[in-house]
């Protein structure tokens, strides 16, 4: 899963999860579950069982092999049923996958896959969120421009925004672990989802089989109903986008004019041609992987209405985008969680970046103060007139601005440094800070 | 907003609730909000705020004239609140919009549209869960063809079919209600999220603010954590899927050659060219409808890595597809209900079209009534020669099962009618439709 | 990249020709002609471009330690480089990759990796198309029900329906032609673009390049301009849903209550469950495959917009999403090839078919031919009479339309039989079918 | 189609041709060609055809109660043709649509929509395609920092840099004008797409119809074939991409620290609480309408397998995702003709921005010019100790380089300040300009 193009060292974790092998160690943990349950409500002889969950532990399988084999049906079920068949041996070859369809065995064994990728996912996430937790308490106070449609327009805090990090990456763990929690359920129902072949122990079968895999029992078999296959893709697609959000934040503050925070692993970031690069290479990963999520969450939408008890295409087609959209959400959150980790950040340039606009990163502050003696409309004239003063349009701007608030003959006693100074408009900065960092600190208690 | 490609007179309803007039309402809304809770936290004068919001009741607005106007500052909320100052008159002018940025107006107005359209849209799903239950009731027990791939593959009954369907409308309400109920915030925070113009009396402002427009209170303002809007998006993408599924099963169902069920409003459906036709029109109008949201949502996720305090782009981006999305799902949930409610069953086809493939739709149960005597295998190639001997393949083949099966001389006394008779293979449909209909019934009590 | 849920065997070969072997041999021979080319213009010796040229290839390379290294820097041409520079070993070592960027590499070997596969799935889409013209060609004039919302609605000929496949599989192809042929180029320009590490011999350098590798030269290079790539993305997208067409059609006629058509491979198509099941696997798994493009292409558009001279995320992002659309192409184009060489058609069946809906199917007949005499809303009234006077809607209509159009007293010589004979109303169906097949030839042609 | 949130006023003429008023009037002109069509292949009498025509000329139509009726039926067609029956009156209404399926007047409405659309599309891409050139000619020799992953790298021009917007441009254009010249056809077919109700006069009678509306004859109906309609979305999306680039790159040059560009429209770009904001909002609203189109695009695609004769949701669902991709479009190729004619640039701003990080954007220079005498690795390790000697990473080196290079005993006529000059580095940029420039030169005289 790995190879050329993956995720990167940080994902090789979910990236083995997500193999061929482990498809295939939870398709025959599921079939071995099934046994058991079996046995469990008096199908099948508990030896009988016994000697199939063995076969599931043991046997060696082999991927392209029943990849290859799996086209004649459209499942790789089939042939490895007849390989466990033959590992197994009579008599309990007869009851191996007894009564239940190829597609019980894979959505059952998707949802253990999910699972483990998803608890992977989370723990990125929240090394990602923690990180973030730190930079906002250390940074509560310093300055940074903040910056709307890209310009400088009003001052915050570099806490604040690391704050907003944080929040966005923890709503989304929330949803991504009620998902996993309540949401991932076994499925079995035999081909038409009646549980025909289980006779009245149907439904017992169904609670000793969740009870097995520790999923949860659906009311009714989904195999046909993929809102919990959605759901698993929706909640992945707003966790991309919220890990997307701090690692554009991090690509556009380390621009060489910008200098405001670098990656901070020795030797990463490297370029074939150029030896004075730094490039911010795990904000970039992390936006190379997220960015490949939300197409995927489309196609695994578009693909829900099956048609009756069971999709011709629209199932089958599942299976790559949902591996592809955890695969990249791990590779995305483990590359956010490695930069934030590792982030330098440089407060003397994000104070002389606002100190580049001067005064006027606070003219909101300035009109609201002049207003209720000159008038809104004279104190925007004031702000104005500063800026066409200048060629240089805000960055050059300040010393006119001074000069004329100076000679405000209405305001002598204007304490214009106090005025333009821009730690003295930063609003609830610090409470909004303290509030989001006491927020994360129960989540982190939930997790 | 309907016109002439809209989602049909069903979802008039909605579609008036996301129209240009409610959006400007909306923001009005909010601007009035805004003043009062200003009042309620003593920076502005009551008197004013209560001025304030009288012209936010009463004002008129012409919305193709704001939208072009909006095109030299890239939002409405510019030219809506230079006309809500002319309107109030000094002095409260000066307090309108005091403090606050476009997008705390957009993106709370936005929720509140949000919410009036997710009401709606849960109305109608509602509906069309609920007929979809009584359909479950009615036909517990009738017999239909088990369909996978499209493939006749086991029986089952129209009522676990009918159960499917309203287990999948109720996750998927149960998604959009907690969006509507949780995910639902006010956005207030000035143009950086500092609340700076607000002084310290800002965090009480926002408690103030989301009291009077009955949102919740985010822990940090959101205007660049997007995560609120994305779960909006797939909660709507995930309903669309679940949607989709009934639509196109009635559509299948309801094909000439099958021929099992059928809309039933009269004067629907007709063609311009073909008198004879009736087509499942509101099946097809839901399919129409839901098959738009997928791609919407991708847009809205992929749109999530807002740049730093506000998108260059981004943001602007979400309003028509999210507006487009909550339609269609208006629309898709509509036409459902309006489908379901009027579906004419047909349950002599149903039984008639298992009939027609004989026995074979039990081969299941055949081979498995059969294999503890003969072997699987031998069980297996009986069914299959039974095929074999015929050309025209399991529509023909029953006559010759039959035969094969009296003809066993180790089973002389094989029930061959009860072994081949659809009814005695339905497994646990009919309890497993019960316990469908309970869940839903405690959903029913908690909507 | 087959295994477990690769595409199938049929598919094999594309997907050998995306492997990361192949990848890598790309990349390669991307240097190697990089080194020739700079030998041709004199910018290095050309003995050392030789001894480039043999180590390219020659040297055996691993993906995966590549893909861990290419971690560090975002790309895997650096780590290449690294090794091919120390199996050339010095002097040639420092010509190696010589005034390119790992841009340059990677792009230009897309697009050799692309031109390989597109030829591999042009074959497959011409083989499909072939198939598809055979079919029309023999059921020319095999009558079968036209069928519009699924609705029986006018006779036609399954050879028309085959040609309309066939056209759409031949403009697809066309489409994807003209990519391969006119759009895949050389991508060569430096880190900045500017060649300037070559000195004024860059654009010769170019030429050299593209003609080594048999690509175009472009203009300008278009390392952050992705029309090139997001063509070639869109062409996939139209492809893939030109292939699920007809996949569509097949699963829906081979329906057991439709019965037109079925797979005719032996021993595909089983169940794991139900031994009389004969899935229509391939067409399945062509819609399976090509179900997943659209997503992938909206991604692949996504990340056009690349940030200056090289983006942040946005070309890094590219990679998997087409390698996926390309495989998943090339496997539901294989399967669509499989599908409509095996056909079976039935063409007895098809009449039957027709025959269920009595006159009723030429309603659009009947009327025209009243109408004259009866006025076409009297005509209309008959054909709605003959239907309500039954409860069987369309299928139980025949006998009361034939007794009242012989009760007609203003038509006592009308020939009933004539008049509701679908074979008599099938219009230019041949003709349209000659012509179709003479343009398929004039393609096949152009090859 | 404009209203609140519409694409601007630079937008208005696009959203007016693809307005419910203008989409009524296509359906008429379509019903007009046909009856002339129809007279043209002695069909229908002359002057019966006349009297369609001037009907469809004249008549009044309510864009919402079609819409409203369309609801019953699923195609707006069916009440504008009942409509225009009691308009024309006896004789001649019962040659209205004679012969027509709703589809076929829909789809060739639906291709003269998007024919005048795309006129206006290519128009202001041409315009931005025209602004970018003069750009890229005034300053093809304007020092630029070369950016990637948003660090400087290299320096180049920014003529080189518009040069790739007017290209990427270009070649996006030209495919929207392959599409349209050459896949914009007319749909005539009748409803199973067998031209039946035309007997022998069918295919001469689409030939008239085709001329009639100056729309190219398909080979075959194209009905169910939706490969036309999916390449006009491929095209939008690809030009969606082309003109989301140079946007993004004029954000990005806007930005406060980096300051080489502005917007020049005066009043455009003020932010509603900040009075000293300048945004580039031309750039941001074609960002914003250009993001909204892949999802669209993924949704066209994905419907592509409409079934048999008719799609059952397939079809109708094309409409609105058609017309939101080419309102998009349009309004971002406005705002982007917009924002390029107007563009300040700041060449002074440019050269000091190089400036900034001193000589270590020549660093693959220094590199390449000290290599030959002091090894490739030596001379990395000067370029890393300068960047190493001091905190302040790239931007504070310069000094230290100098120092270092000047102190170089193997090199000591060493010309530093030639060695370090970015001017001395542009490589082929200039070159590369004028042949980008000749190519567009070539581009216009083919439009």
């Amino acid at each position: 899963v790995t190879g050329l193009f993956g995720g990167g060292p940080a994902s090789a974790r979910v990236a083995e999860a997500l193999s061929d092998e482990r498809w295939l160690a939870a398709l025959l943990e599921v079939e071995a579950a099934l046994a058991r349950a079996q046995a469990t409500v008096g199908l099948i002889p508990r030896n009988e069982a016994e000697a199939i969950e063995r076969a599931c532990r043991s046997m060696a399988l082999d991927a392209d092999g029943i990849g290859a084999e799996a086209a004649a049906t459209g499942t790789p079920v089939v042939p490895l049923v007849a390989r466990l068949r033959a590992e197994v041996g009579e008599p309990a070859a007869q009851h191996v996958h007894r009564g239940a369809t190829s597609q019980d065995i894979l959505d059952s064994a998707a949802m253990l896959v999910a699972r483990t990728a998803l608890d992977a996912i989370l723990e990125d996430i929240g090394r990602a969120s923690d990180a973030a937790a730190s930079l906002a308490a250390e940074h509560r106070d310093t300055l940074v421009a903040g910056r709307t449609l890209l310009q400088q327009a009003l001052p915050t805090t570099f806490g604040l925004k690391a704050a907003g990090w944080m929040t966005g990456l923890d709503e989304a763990a929330t949803g991504l672990r009620d998902v996993r929690d309540q949401r991932l359920a076994v499925q079995l129902g035999g081909a038409a989802g009646t549980l025909a072949a289980f006779g009245p122990a149907g439904p017992a079968l169904v609670s000793a089989f969740a009870a097995g895999l520790r999923l949860a029992e659906p009311v009714i078999p989904w195999h046909s109903l993929r809102v919990r296959v959605a759901q698993v893709a929706s909640a992945l697609g707003v966790a991309a986008g919220a890990i997307a959000k701090p690692a554009r934040d991090v690509v556009l503050l380390a621009q060489t004019e910008v200098g405001e925070v670098g990656e901070g692993v020795a030797g990463r970031g490297a370029s074939s041609a150029l030896p004075q690069k730094r490039n911010p290479i795990a904000a970039v990963s992390a936006l190379a992987a997220a960015q490949q999520v939300p197409g995927l969450v489309a196609t695994i939408l578009a693909l829900m209405p099956h048609e009756h008890e069971r999709a011709a295409g629209g199932w089958q087609a599942e299976w790559l985008p949902l591996r592809s959209a955890l695969l990249a959400v791990a590779s995305a959150a483990a590359w956010l969680a490695d930069c934030l980790e590792h982030l330098g950040v440089n407060a003397a340039v994000m104070s002389a970046n606002v100190a580049r606009s001067g005064g006027l990163i606070v003219a909101e502050r300035i009109v609201a103060e002049l207003a209720p003696q000159l008038g809104r409309s004279r104190a925007e004239r004031i702000v104005a007139s500063a800026m066409g003063d200048t060629a240089a349009g805000v960055l050059g701007a300040d010393a006119a601005l001074r000069q004329k608030l100076h000679e405000l003959e209405e305001l002598p006693d204007l304490d214009v440094d106090d005025l333009l100074d821009p730690r003295r408009y930063l609003g609830s900065a610090g409470v909004l800070v303290d509030a989001a960092l006491a927020a994360h600190a129960e989540q982190v208690r939930r997790r």
